[in-house]
């Protein structure tokens, strides 16, 4: 009774019918590409569905994903969490209305707000000074702004975090639902949650309104394929689906869809044992690691994610970038990404003892190698917690975004207002959003991001990793705009 | 010298480099998907660029696909051509702006002019009686349309059309450029022309200064995978660019990516050959063809693609939709979609001999079949070109679809205002857009469409495959809301 796409796709690619429809390809392997890639691409023919339609195979699908996460509603996505996102952010609040998200959102958050005219309320989550990071989102926080800002229409969090920070979802959906609003969170780092009991619940489990997951970021399916979730009667639905089919090819990929049919499947028959497993390696692993002198990892507990093992090189002779090149040259292990205090690896169900073993023996050979230092400076000086409070919500992003600019030197642009997005990828969470006031603390943090060779994105020139000695460039909004009355 | 991006992740996949980062599935196969679909698929890890800011090898892809069209820049798109459209609505005309555009334009056309809250002036294409469908949009209909509207922002026309009707755009462009103003060219269909002597130029050869190719429609590449070029000043780059940010997942598929560069380097390599061959097989095809008797084909030239089989069953005793049962369930040919009066079918290059062979024997042989008939209502009442004027444009598309609407009987919508698009899918060129009044007419070719089993969409209940004697209900907007007054 369990229909498999990929099977189906494979059979029909089996059966003498020629293909006089695209894709162009007609299921033949041409130049490098395998057979494989193509023989099961199609397009929506008989029997096969519609995914801006479903009726058939894709809705059984799609309400198999709505039973193993819990959900009211499910719909496959073929344009990663980033569609998913900007479908809930169009949908839960209406055009130009009042918005009320984390500031460590994901930038996709930023555009949903900016493509509908959105007013933003932006939540900062506590500054984990010893990572240099955010902390999760927490209810206390939620429910003050929603007293202050008695306007909202709607709030989005981000959990887990990028680094596996996760909020109390249940109780800040509490909070959301006494205003009657919707609560949608950006879960694109928590596919695996609620599966198993190794995990903590997932978002739907514990009653948010809109719940995006990217499949391919911890379970086994292929990159921007992703899921979203809608539960209870706050978003309009017909309004969802209006926005899934804007942002969305009209020509998806059966291929993206096969594979999170099929990372889900593997999930139900044998997601038990494969999460236990998981678990228990990565528990051991965390064990062995403390016994590192030098270098620190946040802690296991409720409030951070098993898979993510984030790396302090903070008070060592070491950066986070040379800790990345160190274990790639070295060792042949290519982590997830590296900031200047820090390192992020991931693991994942798909992972056997063998990564577990090699990232130990790398670590504690290397951690043993290490001494004191103070190759990256203190953190107050990348408070961003405090440094963005600086920015000023009197104007819209729209307006903002969307106002002349120039370009101006670093030196010259402090004080100035943003007239782009700036921020250090991955993950890509801005450091200024349009309309924010650049501190000098911002300017410093995009030196010394461009100084360790980290990816600085809304700078210029864009290639600043040849730009030794060069100049940077940001765009600020020109003099004539007035700074608006700030609002608070 | 020529990189390769597939043999470059295919070698990437062979070192001995353990991946603790995303995609989760680690580059293992799990599951039924083949081994070959993980293995190389990745996430922007060093070497491999990163699709929202190139520097490296995306960058020097993208700028091997502009020399090949003749653009100035080009842009791979991992969103379909749906992505490339909504980019070059949102950038090429302000927000609040006026666009003139085809009516028979792809329905992203419609969502980009709804997010940007454009007035929308329509162009509306002869109608070629004899095959029921549009023909392409002349360069006179774009002028009479600019002179009666002297504050259009940008124009948007479809060439080749979905059944392959071309434009001259080179006429067009010229036209558009007198007001200076900028011309998008939805060339989706279009992705072959100007690369061998053996079709018409392309768009970016012709001066459009927007032009969107589907890769995967007439390419060999897949489904999803499409180009974005750029030509001259009248677009701001800096604005084109946010919106392939926006409307573009985070986490983009190196797959898709490189099955665009697969076939843009087989055509490079091969190309000259294969169109001669695939010219040679299609021509010959409908000389052959011209034996029918009772089916008829939309005849060679050109303003006719190469490549689109157009079959009209019109006075047979045969309806689109029957001509389609009857190529799959006797000859195990499966076409492109079938209509109530004709039905197409698509040639590629990658068709070989067995292909034309195959179609000719069926169709000489179901011709032969054939008598005269009148299966299928003659064409004045799907006179869509006439009905669809009776639609008003006081206001804007983004007004008459936020409305409240109310879902009535197809009986009781007559005459008043769609709260939402219908169409008929494939293509899902609207029947009516939100706001334009529904007639008579559009009722009865509702009524056909469900009869004859075609899907449409926007209808409910959506499952109208079973609904055999049940009523159909249509969304049109409240009575409350007033008629504006038509502009002209």
């Amino acid at each position: 009774m369990t229909e498999h796409l990929f099977e189906k796709l494979r059979e029909h690619a089996s059966e003498d019918i020629y293909p006089y429809h695209m894709p162009g390809h007609k299921r033949r392997s041409w130049g490098q590409l395998p057979e494989a890639f193509y023989k099961t691409d199609i397009t929506e023919i008989e029997g096969f569905d519609n995914l801006h339609h479903p009726e058939g195979i894709l809705l059984n699908l799609q309400r198999r994903a709505a039973r193993i996460y819990g959900a009211d509603e499910s719909y496959y996505l073929v344009n990663g969490s980033t569609g998913g996102i900007l479908s809930a952010v169009s949908s839960a609040i209406p055009a130009d209305g009042h918005i009320l998200m984390a500031r460590n959102c994901h930038k996709s958050a930023y555009h949903g707000a900016y493509l509908r005219n959105l007013n933003m309320t932006y939540l900062y989550p506590p500054w984990l000074q010893e990572y240099d990071i955010f902390d999760a989102v927490t209810p206390q926080l939620v429910a003050e702004a929603l007293e202050r800002e008695p306007d909202i229409n709607g709030v989005l969090v981000v959990s887990p975090t990028y680094e596996g920070r996760i909020s109390d979802i249940g109780a800040i959906a509490e909070i959301v639902h006494k205003k009657g609003i919707p609560l949608i969170v950006d879960e694109a780092h928590g596919a695996h949650l609620g599966l198993s009991g190794n995990f903590p619940l997932n978002s739907c489990q514990l009653g948010a309104d809109l719940v995006i997951h990217s499949v391919h970021k911890t379970l086994p399916a292929l990159t921007q394929s992703a899921l979203l979730h809608v539960n209870g009667n706050l978003v309009n639905r017909r309004l969802l689906e209006r926005f899934l089919h804007i942002y969305q090819s009209s020509s998806p990929s059966y291929l993206l869809m096969a594979s999170i049919d099929n990372a889900l499947q593997y999930v139900e028959r044998e997601g038990a044992e494969a999460f236990q497993r998981f678990r228990d390696m990565y528990v051991e692993m965390m064990e062995t690691l403390e016994g590192c002198r030098h270098l620190k990892f946040l802690p296991q507990g409720a409030e951070q994610d098993i898979g993510k093992l984030f790396i302090s090189v903070k008070g060592t002779n070491l950066t986070g970038k040379q800790l990345q090149e160190n274990l790639l040259k070295n060792y042949g292990l290519q982590i997830e990404m590296a900031s200047m205090s820090y390192v992020l690896a991931m693991f994942t169900i798909n992972d056997g003892e063998e990564a577990y073993e090699r990232m130990k023996n790398a670590l504690l050979e290397i951690d043993g190698r290490l001494t004191k230092g103070e190759t990256v400076p203190v953190s107050e000086q990348y408070d961003r917690g405090r440094m963005i409070r600086d920015g000023f919500d009197g104007i819209s992003l729209a307006q903002a975004w969307d106002s002349a600019v120039e370009q101006v030197s670093i030196e010259e642009s402090k004080d100035r207002y943003a007239g782009d997005f700036i921020s250090i990828y991955p993950p890509g969470v801005p450091l200024v959003v349009p309309g924010e006031q650049i501190t000098e603390e911002i300017c410093r943090t995009i030196w010394e991001g461009v100084k360790h060779g980290l990816q600085v994105e809304g700078i210029f020139p864009e290639e600043h990793k040849n730009m030794a000695g060069e100049k940077i460039y940001l765009h600020v909004l020109r003099q004539g705009i007035k700074r608006p009355t700030p609002a608070h």
